[in-house]
């Protein structure tokens, strides 16, 4: 298995055309693959060796594999892996412990407190943040005063922010009994903030904009505070309770960076739960030059990034960082007799399934690890200055030629907007359409895989949402040549819609 | 990496005492080691090898590893592994495919539609809980009528609490606009059921018992259908919603039965939603002679158990089965406009983002479809039926030694209570200090691991909670020489305290 992981990395960057990016099957089409190569239908009564039954699914599946490794994956987000976080998921496979106590495999929560600390300083979050030295060596919830921040892996931002939204609810309520809770985000911010709220029961459903509220960016698509300061007033001066602001770093549409100083100063205001999601920009405060992002993270409650979209860990690996762990534990605890240990009624230690939604969870903290030793602080650094350098290649790319609208970015990371440039007299639906248009094409050509977006502002001045391409760049296997044939292809391919 | 796991399965079962089944480490201890390994402090400036990075750590976690996959692992329940799974999580994580989407890679949702309908026909599934035909084929959200039933792989079972939850509520506000809502299961259920109300916002804290009515049980620890009927009927004439009720099938603590026909009656009757949650005894339903747990399973809403407990898939694997799942989907979907795709539109496909907490989804199915095609039916069958032979085995130990109580089972699985004799004149709280004496020694001891729980109908009709040990067998590799050697530890140990 290891060496047919090997070849099919090698087949991605050594034979384009292989393995088309974006999987060209049509519904249905894998079930009859599998039919055929006789591994579907009933369970067989007697098992089969593995090597066959490897080869017949392999065979079956890979049609219909979107290979999200391939260094033309451009779509979405990155989700890259690295050999040594497989083999960490190897070996948490292999060792097969559940961490969801201290008590049921201590190595499991030992690690990734260390872990975390680790990424935490390399990142330069604030110490608040941290275990530090006392907690990270076991002070658990018991603890006293010195038991505050600390961090956790979480398997998505998804569940990141249900978890955040469940602590802050509960502080919310504490202060203001019996008041309706609302939550605010920008227009930009990712989907999972109105799923967490919906989850929560603080929204009816995805348009209960009473109970998020969605407000609007300006033309940098940063959260405009002016009017996320005017709906906590207004709901508060309702009888609501402002209950949780999360603050985007890096917007998954457009890497848009809501001001987090000004933000978390009107959630002050309010004492609303301040969290912090920057799921893929994140990983770039490894480098120094990144940190201004991290202005005014002082003030917030919560914050996480996915170093499984670019920091090379396979996915799942969400770091969810808080500033008090208790207003996390408080709000998810509850101990069943078969779950009470001495180690734990001590206050030694952190309990890790009161941290999260379910109650198990894997030994992730293994292939952080591997990462983080494996790379060191140069060779991560190195890593998201590349994929930046390559989003600054695209972009001038698209700059120079006159066929292709460049979407304006004031802080240009990996990610790159653009769209062709409207022909004249076309209207901006019709630009839209042509823009989907060469996206399809582009993806059916198996070469290159990129997604699109609608966004404000694509025109300076025009706030009206408007089609756009996503470039993003992030593989582990992309080079500036998969980035200068994907550019090749787009081009190509305008001139067929 | 796969030598050291295949020689680490190999010590664990050929070399009793090299590794202690309960790590024996103090808080910090793990910490400690990473230090003096070199693999601790600030990640290294420049990148090291993976092989030293690994034995340096190997060597420093180990001794801070609960073994869950010794043959002398009896503690909480099983977390079983297997090679086949072990290498399809490895095939998971070298794809590193993220399946939100069918488009995001067709393969990762088409298996797992068929590998879900499998399971279900081998486990004898109602049928309404399977996608059948079209529906695996690909049939969607869209898909008309038709369209009903269907699986998902959760993580946990306590993800599919919440995911079935959050459905039940929006059903039940539906019905029942404004009223309150409220959950009941028995109050020997898991957890999870609380956990989830807590996070799902229906109720304040663990012990808001207006909001989840903990039911208490009859002398075979099901809940009891009358007091559940009464709860309902206050409930709605107080204004408030009945919305789920949870049946348990084998719980955590002792492996009590719900009465499923006669809870999902009295739930009918309300129109609350009714989950069936089986977490560990479900996978005993690959055996027809198991299959009487599933009666009434036909009138429930969803239904979990997880592979990952007892059917030889590596943590995590949690199959959810649902009636309806436009409940579901409904309850969870919001569709941004960078995640719209034609095979989404179309309502041709399934997309499981909508069916789970977070967004981003691993390819799990890969490692349940190598357990069931390498296994074989005939396998799964004759793995289950050997731990519940030694299930048989241990209890008959248990009830031949006059030193020992059996605790009463009405079904007697892989799962077998028991407690310390009371001496004469001993009061109930003394045998209970003394069974959590045997509990430390034995675990202290490292050649085998059990837990306790507190439980009700210790004795005959006394309904006062008492302190029992719990021999939970299940491990991959526990054979007849391991529950007998444990039991002569458990005997030993006895005359120690």
């Amino acid at each position: 298995m290891i060496e047919w992981i090997a070849a099919y990395w090698q087949q991605l960057q050594a034979e384009p055309g292989r393995h088309p990016v974006m999987s060209q099957v049509v519904p249905g089409q894998v079930r009859e693959a599998l039919a055929a190569a006789g591994v579907a239908g009933a369970v067989p009564e007697q098992g089969r060796p593995f090597a066959e039954v490897f080869e017949a699914t392999a065979g079956a599946i890979m049609p219909g594999i979107t290979h999200w490794q391939a260094p033309g994956f451009f779509a979405f987000f990155p989700a890259n892996a690295s050999p040594p976080a497989v083999l960490g998921e190897l070996m948490s496979a292999g060792l097969g412990v559940n961490g969801m106590l201290w008590a049921t495999s201590p190595a499991c929560t030992e690690l990734e407190q260390q872990v975390l600390d680790q990424l935490g300083e390399l990142c330069g979050l604030p110490e608040k943040f941290l275990f530090g030295e006392g907690g990270a060596g076991g002070v658990g919830e018991a603890g006293g005063a010195s038991a505050k921040g600390g961090a956790v892996i979480q398997g998505t931002a998804s569940e990141a922010a249900v978890v955040a939204m469940v602590a802050a609810r509960k502080r919310a309520s504490e202060r203001t009994p019996g008041a309706r809770p609302v939550v605010y985000c920008s227009s930009q911010a990712h989907s999972s903030i109105v799923k967490a709220a919906m989850i929560c029961g603080i929204a009816s459903g995805p348009e209960d904009h009473a109970a998020v509220r969605q407000i609007e960016v300006d033309a940098s698509r940063a959260m405009r505070t002016d009017l996320l300061e005017r709906a906590m007033a207004e709901d508060a001066a309702a009888g609501r309770v402002p209950c949780m602001v999360t603050a985007t770093l890096g917007t998954t549409s457009s890497l848009a960076f809501d001001d987090l100083p000004a933000v978390a100063a009107a959630a002050g205001r309010h004492g609303a739960w301040v969290h912090v999601d920057s799921a893929m920009a994140g990983a770039a405060t490894v480098c120094p030059e990144y940190r201004w992002m991290l202005r005014g993270l002082e003030l917030a409650d919560s914050y996480c990034f996915n170093p499984h979209k670019w920091l090379l860990v396979n996915f799942d690996c969400d770091c969810l960082y808080v500033a008090d762990r208790a207003a996390i534990t408080s709000a998810l605890s509850i101990t069943p007799e078969y779950l009470k240990n001495a180690a734990s009624a001590a206050g030694a230690v952190v309990d890790y399934r009161d941290w999260q939604v379910p109650l198990g969870r894997r030994f992730r903290a293994l292939k952080l690890h591997f990462v983080l030793q494996t790379y060191g602080a140069e060779g991560l650094r190195a890593y998201i200055r590349e994929h930046v350098r390559l989003g600054g290649v695209f972009a001038d790319l698209v700059r120079a030629d006159t066929r292709f609208e460049l979407v304006d970015h004031s802080r240009r990371m990996n990610l790159v907007c653009f769209r062709p440039s409207p022909r004249p007299g076309e209207t901006p639906a019709q630009t839209d359409v042509r823009a989907k248009g060469l996206l399809d094409a582009v993806n059916r050509g198996g070469a290159a895989y990129l997604t699109h977006t609608v966004i404000p502002f694509v025109t300076p001045g025009d706030a009206s949402v408007r089609t756009v391409l996503r470039m993003s760049i992030g593989s582990t296997f992309t080079q500036e040549r998969h980035v200068r044939e994907a550019w090749a292809e787009i081009g190509r391919r305008l001139g067929d819609i």
